[in-house]
């Protein structure tokens, strides 16, 4: 597709963020499943439902503009979950490995909030008042998302920190 | 290199974003030629000569480590600038390249946040009190950098859209 106005970059930038979601939603079961940490564990599962929902309304934003919904590859989260699956495959520690997953989360986390950040800006100043409105709803869960997840890192190296000094 | 303890995981990470940095300083110089707003010019500008000062304090990093600067492929940032490079090359219209410009640089912005905000808490939790002041001096620069842009896509927008109410 040709950009040619900023209607087109809006919509450029919709399948983009609608294509990464897609591809969180496939990685999320498999950091769930390698994450040792239960609160760990417990927040990607939350995220996982959330995502869901965010995919949803990205279908309603696509709706309200009459356009199909549509994926656009982004080579950017594929390289964030590249980095998430070499995480989980090659490291054996699992409290290093848990800050490994929790690193690449907020790597997805902190791509979400500036592709949405973006989207809510546009839609508003192109007009788009009730899209602006369903991506700002996925901003702040995303903006909370990475909030909880910098929380638990925190706790995660911590008690890496003492076991080292127990050792 | 095997990833066993918080202290490799760190060194990795450092190696990622001693990468990205290295390719965003190859990549801002296209950037600031293509861009056609003033302020955006001197903007990516000033933020090329920040990135210097970002790529001394790894090396600095590196140094109180003991370990030799050096990076490590990084998919995420390779897939943002080539974005930005796409956004660059196939969109004619000024503003709206601009526009483009602007998102792009936008997420390496975050991308960067992300990864200096780990690195500033781990090396906090790990006991590297030097080496963390260093990456939140550059953290902050990375979102003072993300602010502005934030502030000028706006400018930017509103000048499109005044610019179609008048055609």
């Amino acid at each position: 597709m040709a950009v040619e106005t900023m209607d087109d970059l809006f919509l450029e930038t919709l399948k983009d963020i609608y294509y990464a979601e897609k591809q969180i939603l496939k990685a999320l079961p498999g950091m769930v499943k390698k994450a040792q940490t239960p609160k760990l564990k417990k927040m990607l599962e939350v995220h996982r439902g959330e995502t869901l929902g965010q995919v949803e309304r990205l279908e309603q934003v696509f709706e309200l503009l009459d356009e199909k919904p549509r994926g656009k590859k982004c080579d950017a989260i594929e390289g964030i979950i590249k980095e998430a699956k070499e995480h989980m495959s090659e490291i054996e520690d699992e409290i290093v490995r848990d800050a490994g997953i929790i690193t690449s989360a907020q790597a997805v986390e902190h791509y979400e909030i500036c592709r949405y950040g973006t989207l809510v800006s546009w839609a508003e100043l192109l007009g788009h008042t009730k899209a602006a409105r369903l991506l700002g709803q996925t901003l702040k869960e995303e903006k909370n998302a990475d909030a909880l997840l910098s929380g638990l890192a925190e706790s995660v190296v911590n008690q890496h920190a003492k076991m080292r000094e127990a050792a």
